[in-house]
């Protein structure tokens, strides 16, 4: 974020927090694909992805997702916790069937659309958690190492596994991964593709706790909540989006180069193969 | 530090640190809020903060340690440590007189004496370690931070808990935490306002050891200037603000738009009275 | 790298790439102070740095050491082993004798000639891991942790000595240890000139695994380079490059300037009558 902008959004939540503390909206999902529950009670507004089987990120999921985040932000929830209508996949990540044979104007506005849903989430005013209850490779990690906190159902995987899909993961991906993960660890799992077992996760500080249950996960997820209680709303939004000035700002700079290295490694014949094999691979897992 | 500052340092400490190696000075007390004692066997000076009952970081106090360190600098002191007179705080941060219903002047003139005593401590090249013998919040924490060992005793808390007073740390505050920190820990401890008990401290890095007395703590810091004792000065200090410079330079670079930024905040109605009811619980606690 | 860099570099990678998975050729040692084997079943090469007694890395052996990391990324090979033939020293650094009463043409070939070794394998696209079996001081550390792994026997010791030597690590040489290490850690370290022992640097992550014989090092190694068994080699290779891309990029636009500063320093008078002081102390030790 750039000096202006910060100085618009400081005057934004100024006049959005100075009014009224405990006035909670009831937030209504606005798309197909997701649903947003909010407690009235805490003002804690679950966004649940409910694209199955493996709420693979397609434009409309990404869309969807997106316009949420903004609808909990403009009703001032006082948390956004962001999980799964399936039981075994929090999201499988960017939906393959975007990148595989792409119409090109829908393949811009796919990544367009997720990196708008990036900003969104990393930059939220709101608190953001992921109660993560399934396996979450790739963009599914993306998602939840995006949230300031996490909360991992055990028996699941977790990690940016692109190198295995023969893609490569955007810089911005691999600032989120490095503001939860050190550095050393991360270069290491982003090299190898790795994926984490829950426990593993829990290790490294990929995850800060495990729930042996969706509804566990979620009461976690507002206990993490729960430890902004003393906080001023206005200073910690603005205290969240200055340590992660430099990430997004480095986005909102190299959007347009971002999108170009994105069509040209999809569009790479190699890659095209690549990702052609995988789908087999997912397809021959899924008979 | 940009290259030509860098290159006039390393003439300047070349200077100093070239002729006499044992040649150590007594250093004198220059303020009145402050005391400087040196042991003139060692070379190391102990720098008191002396404005009870806790040591709040008005212009003068700043400006008595800005001066110190600047003197202890010039010197050629082995070391400088800084501690507090009070048995119970360090220091409880910025005076919040000094921000409540403000002269602008005087403001204006507080704030630059807080950026330069930081850019003195955090660039010093003297080694620094703070002896922290007491509670250390938000700008105690900053100049504990700021120094490069930390030894603490127990039953303080210290933390930068802004968000709580409904404020925003500035970039550099972070920075100097995110230098000692994990930024995973920074994050959560920035956002929530966490005060860490002397025992998490220990636990998390944010300071190195803990001491059972002044005297201890005292002690410990010099042993840790003994871990120098077969380096160059020169090239120890040089190695130390190279490793700084990119925090120090950000702050050189944005002095003018962070004075802008903090003049802002301070000025907000909401800031305002959040300042007031904290002055007002402040004054209950000590009835 | 910047934008065009990378661009280029993919396409470079993928033409490489892109065709045969399993030609692997055996590549020839180009040098005459190294030798390169190659494992033609599992195409890794081991470097082995061969200027005994101590490898100390003078013009020649980083030009050879250059020359083989170039001939190992154009052959394919899966993997880059660096290690020494003596049994004592990995590296004991740049070899003061060039530094030492210097001709100033051959000091700043010296110099970007190690700028360029580091640029190489620092960038290197092939997987990299050191199999230190022995002391590791300054440019040894440098060459270890320039690598993706390291396996340590025990009993040695490594760090970024600089300090005591009264020279300043470059700002590369820190990059690069910060990319291994916490903030903390690697500051305390740099400025203390600190050597870490075998079972130091692998409790602070300086080292990833201990070997009790260099056959066992070169093994782990080899382990390691297995997790990227199912990786892409492009994708693998991007990711670690755009990892890395801040700190290459760094010395990339740096190089001149910082080329000047070794130069600066060096030929400081009080930097000769150091590196004079510790070429007597390493001949008292010899004796």
């Amino acid at each position: 974020m750039n000096r202006a902008m910060m100085m618009s959004a400081a005057k934004n939540l100024l006049t959005r927090y100075g009014s009224t503390k405990n006035n909670i909206y009831r937030c209504m999902s606005t798309g197909k694909l997701t649903t947003v529950d909010v407690n009235e009670k805490s003002g804690v507004a679950v966004l649940t992805m409910n694209r199955l089987p493996v709420n693979g990120l397609n434009l409309e999921l990404l869309r969807d997702i997106r316009n949420d985040i903004d609808e909990i932000e403009g009703n001032k929830c006082r948390g956004l916790i962001l999980t799964s209508a399936s039981s075994s996949v929090f999201s499988a990540g960017l939906d393959i069937m975007e990148m595989y044979k792409p119409n090109q104007d829908r393949l811009k506005e796919f990544w367009t659309t997720l990196q708008d849903t990036w900003l969104a989430l990393y930059g939220s005013s709101v608190p953001t958690a992921a109660a993560i209850n399934g396996h979450s490779p790739a963009g599914g990690c993306l998602l939840a190492t995006s949230c300031e906190y996490r909360v991992m159902l055990p028996k699941f995987t977790i990690g940016l596994n692109e190198t295995k899909l023969g893609i490569v993961a955007p810089k911005w991906f691999m600032a989120t991964f490095c503001n939860v993960l050190p550095r050393r660890v991360a270069e290491m799992a982003l090299t190898q593709g790795k994926m984490f077992s829950s426990e593993e996760a829990l290790k490294v500080g990929l995850v800060d706790e495990l729930a042996q249950s969706k509804e566990e996960a979620i009461e976690k997820c507002q206990q993490f909540f729960a430890t902004f209680a003393k906080t001023n709303p206005f200073a910690r939004a603005m205290t969240k989006q200055q340590f992660r000035s430099k990430d997004l700002q480095q986005l909102e700079d190299e959007k347009a180069q971002d999108l170009e290295a994105f069509l040209f490694f999809v569009n790479q014949p190699s890659v095209q193969k690549g990702l052609g094999i995988y789908l087999d691979s997912l397809k021959a897992k899924t008979k």
